[in-house]
């Protein structure tokens, strides 16, 4: 077994998208939530990872096909009404992760590790 | 003792300003959150709430003046931001009642009931 | 219309029975189980309601048979799982109040308010 | 800027950290607690993260000392009160990774990464 001590920038990176995934289904998972209520969320889900650090971009569309009303008329944010996609960036790393349902699982993934190289002068 | 098994409309309309005022609370505190998004989590909120049953009217202020920003520049949705006032209704019965901080407590309290006279035909 | 400010004790019971089952639902709901650690949300859920003022009594049963395990084997604490009791009291009123599922939405309700008679001397 | 699609399971592993900080910092905070619930609310976090894929270990520790009574007797979990360790693994990969406060935040950061080499045969 070898410990490798410092992490790149890459995957810090990673591990950043890791935590605001997880932060953001937690947070908003249980809301009162209806169709026409929905952009609203949206927009509130994006404005507030999008304050966190290392946080690049963030797009939030939740599903109005699960929003079926109960008798009361709303419906609640459950995980596999979330469909989210952000960018995380840690020095010249980028990681692009997502949420999406997965065969019936609120499923997180990293989607793909960019690296921009610096730039050079000689 | 004695039991009172029916609850009038009016104690129903203050048990469920009693229920939205305590799910609001825990469904939002922790939101990352700055003064620039501070309008959006409110109208999320609002949003959310007026969703649910016997709710008439929901108001959301946030207190900007608590949100300092830690040191990645944002700071996060306490108990003690909170200044809501909401209205609900059973029947003809109307409860008005508040979440705003009384000495350094976000306190919750009926500010007051009322009911319509039901319309009398002679 | 006529205003009534101020609140009885009993109103206030209601009241409070209505602020702790809308917070610990909202609290809780997403938090992952299962059958084997159900027993443990459990009594965090009742430690931590039973913290907060004019709380009596909490029991908080989770249902297991809606603990379904999804692909990583393990399920949500959602709504329809809660099988709650609470009993608050201000002064010398008391509300047992409930949140059980009926037709499939988690439901809350007031069972019963009882007053107990001040102590009389002659 | 070069795309590498397939991420390895070291970033796998450090991408599954991410989501378990992030994930219970926000379905815990404002849980109401004591010290003398806090032993509670720690077994239960524990028996609830414990659950979720890739998760190897986990040890939560709340600050007592700044559970502070409100004047209601009690505290609310916050951010600052979380000194968290967690170890993934993603096939023969291990993360460890830690939520403690650093510098008045709540700082989520990998400790190490470690990979067990395989069995050889030869």
């Amino acid at each position: 077994m070898r410990g490798i001590l410092v992490t790149s920038d890459r995957e810090q990176a990673v591990f950043e998208a890791g935590i605001k995934l997880g932060a953001l289904y937690h947070q908003w998972v249980g809301t009162p939530i209806s169709r026409h209520s929905a952009a609203s969320i949206e927009a509130a889900i994006e404005k507030a990872v999008i304050l966190q650090p290392f946080v690049e971009e963030i797009t939030v569309k939740l599903d109005r096909s699960l929003m079926t009303e109960n008798r009361f008329g709303y419906s609640e944010l459950c995980g596999l009404m979330y469909d989210v996609e952000i960018v995380t960036r840690v020095g010249f790393s980028y990681c692009r992760a997502r949420l999406v349902p997965e065969k019936g699982y609120p499923f997180m993934s990293v989607v793909e590790c960019n690296e921009i190289s610096g730039i050079s002068y000689h």
